[in-house]
């Protein structure tokens, strides 16, 4: 597909055929088409296919001129759902995009499920991640947690994303503490654990932070679009070295994945936004956990970090929110093996994070 | 208030006491408590009033220790609402935030509703706004509408959210036409109309776009938060001149207002929230137009632009989406004088956008 973006919505409640015209005007031109110039026709959103599936429920098909978006992400985002979102009953479902605009904006996930793999040498079974945490407690502290959680043997060890700035661990002093534990927990182990750091500051302090993670041997950074806009994660993977993992965190994003009928759908937020914007680990709120999504929208969410998209490379899925160690098998047999298992709170349990995170490496390597 | 971040949720569903308890400490320490070392105590969210109201509603008052912040606005976002946004019936409703940590972030609201009318120099009436469009035709038609906009009498000419650098009217290009067709509007007419370019590109070239609109004389930014991010917003704040206009866009931002049991209501994400980050005026969907808020929500939104908060000023709210001349009086009824009243598309009917913008204007002067 050249030159076009093509959404699909889906239209829920009265009106959809005329509601469905209005949206693809809306996300556009915004103005009524007798208002707008002969001139202007090129940049017209158009509805290209509508079905009506119910009375209450139609789904809508928009290619919108790839020019609208401008080669730049933040305005590929207005174009899919800015405007919109305002709207009651409108939800995206689906995105495919033109390869050049894919190319313009950088090519999305970099590293992705087999560049993670690649650089932690690990191919034959699903990878461990975990957070450090709470809030509150020292520098040293997280650092000599993350070096129990490293020797137990988890892969991905991340800030909490709970810790920004704050006085009890400021992000230079943890940063430079965690990421030399953990070199030195790999060192005895003979483990290859990565540690990214939380990366949502100030606008003014992006680059100076980015660059304090590349100097201080961090793997990478756990991001969040959310708060600091999908830009932001995109830019983070331009300036980071080419084998620093980006890891995508969910915070403030459940706007709008909280309703069945508006927002963006789990499967395309988690999937191919994610994947456009950069990320190569999408952490989202597993089913069965202290969160909202359903066995069958996690299952999407997997289905989605896969699939074909504008030859941007898979990432792995990271479910998260409230897992466990007990959990892993049935979660292995949910998201299949290319999967990022995210464990926080339950490896507290016992109060022996190293042996914690020893079961949870034997419960991954039994599953796979 | 000293050293703590208030903030009010509204909890529905069942057992709202125990969810709002796990709420306090999700945002704080998102541990258990009983996993938490005792010297992470002044790190934890607490929950300091709860009230049942009816069998599926509870309102829950959390305070978080100011540092848990680090006074860094995006931290403060991640605090309020960041991992609880994926959890369904949980609703901000209120924030009271401590004078230190918004000074932290730079004290909000610079203008405000006072600034900007020393800006424009017009006390006497409501504010009129409108919008660029359509995306689609060039700079120099841009800069012809905005010439006739500003000579028939709009104070705020803004570009619409849909443009960014497009080929048809790229950013550079059309900040200088338009600013430059503006002053000269001004000029001749004695008017004070002030142009915004809208800002949301990529973040490498945010501070080069930034200097740009100086540089042209462009009258301040249209700001996109829900795009950029909050802090993209702070940011431009501190690097504008003192005298540039902030105005925020609601695009990307549905999500939070489109339920009423989830998300963040209107009157705060529309009011406290855009005012600590530094906006100036602030646009919202108002009833009766093409989006979904209810008269009662947007009556609350102009309250919450103006109550006392922190010491920031007060914004200037900026009803608009589908508004129109005929509906000045019954808008100026309900959202008071000191209102920015934005009209789009109803400019173009008839084809004369001066006689357009006059009869705006005469509306105005006659419901003041």
């Amino acid at each position: 597909m050249t030159g076009v973006v093509r959404a699909t919505y889906e239209i829920h409640g009265a009106d959809a055929r005329t509601r469905a015209t209005a949206l693809a005007v809306e996300q556009s031109h915004e103005l009524p088409t007798e208002f707008a110039p002969d001139a202007a026709l090129a940049s017209l959103g158009v509805v290209v296919d509508f079905q009506q599936r119910s009375d209450s429920l139609a789904i809508a098909v928009v290619e919108y001129p790839e020019g609208l978006a401008g080669a730049e992400l933040p305005q590929l985002l207005v174009v899919l759902l800015g405007n919109v979102s305002l709207q009651d009953g409108i939800r995206l479902v689906d995105i495919e995009l033109p390869d050049s605009l894919v190319a313009a904006v950088g090519g999305g996930t970099r590293l992705g499920a087999d560049g993670i793999r690649r650089v932690l040498g690990i191919t034959d079974r699903p990878l461990l991640a975990t957070a450090l945490k709470p809030v509150g407690i020292s520098a040293t502290d997280l650092a000599s947690m993350a070096a129990e959680l490293a020797i137990g043997g988890i892969d991905v060890i991340k800030d909490d994303q709970g810790l920004a700035n704050q006085g009890w661990a400021p992000f230079r002093e943890r940063v430079l503490r965690v990421s030399e534990a953990v070199r030195e927990a790999n060192h005895a182990s003979g483990n290859s654990a990565v540690y990214l750091p939380a990366l949502a500051g100030p606008v003014e302090l992006f680059e100076e932070r980015l660059a304090l993670v590349g100097e201080a041997g961090a793997g990478g950074i756990l991001a969040m679009p959310g708060i600091s806009g999908f830009d932001s994660m995109r830019r983070a993977a331009t300036l980071l070295a080419d084998d620093a993992i980006i890891m995508a965190h969910p915070s403030f994003l459940g706007g709008f994945t909280a309703s069945l009928t508006h927002g963006i759908a789990p499967d395309v937020l988690f999937g191919p936004i994610m994947r456009v914007a950069g990320a190569d680990a999408v952490i989202f709120p597993s089913s069965g956990g202290r969160f909202s999504l359903t066995r069958e929208q996690c299952a999407a969410i997997a289905e989605s970090s896969r699939k074909p998209f504008s030859g941007i490379p898979a990432t792995i899925p990271a479910p998260g929110g409230g897992m466990s160690v007990a959990r892993v098998p049935e979660l292995v047999e949910l998201y299949g093996q290319d999967v990022l298992l995210l464990i926080g709170a339950d490896l507290h349990r016992g109060g022996d994070l190293r042996r914690s995170a020893a079961a949870f490496r034997e419960a991954a390597v039994a599953a796979s």
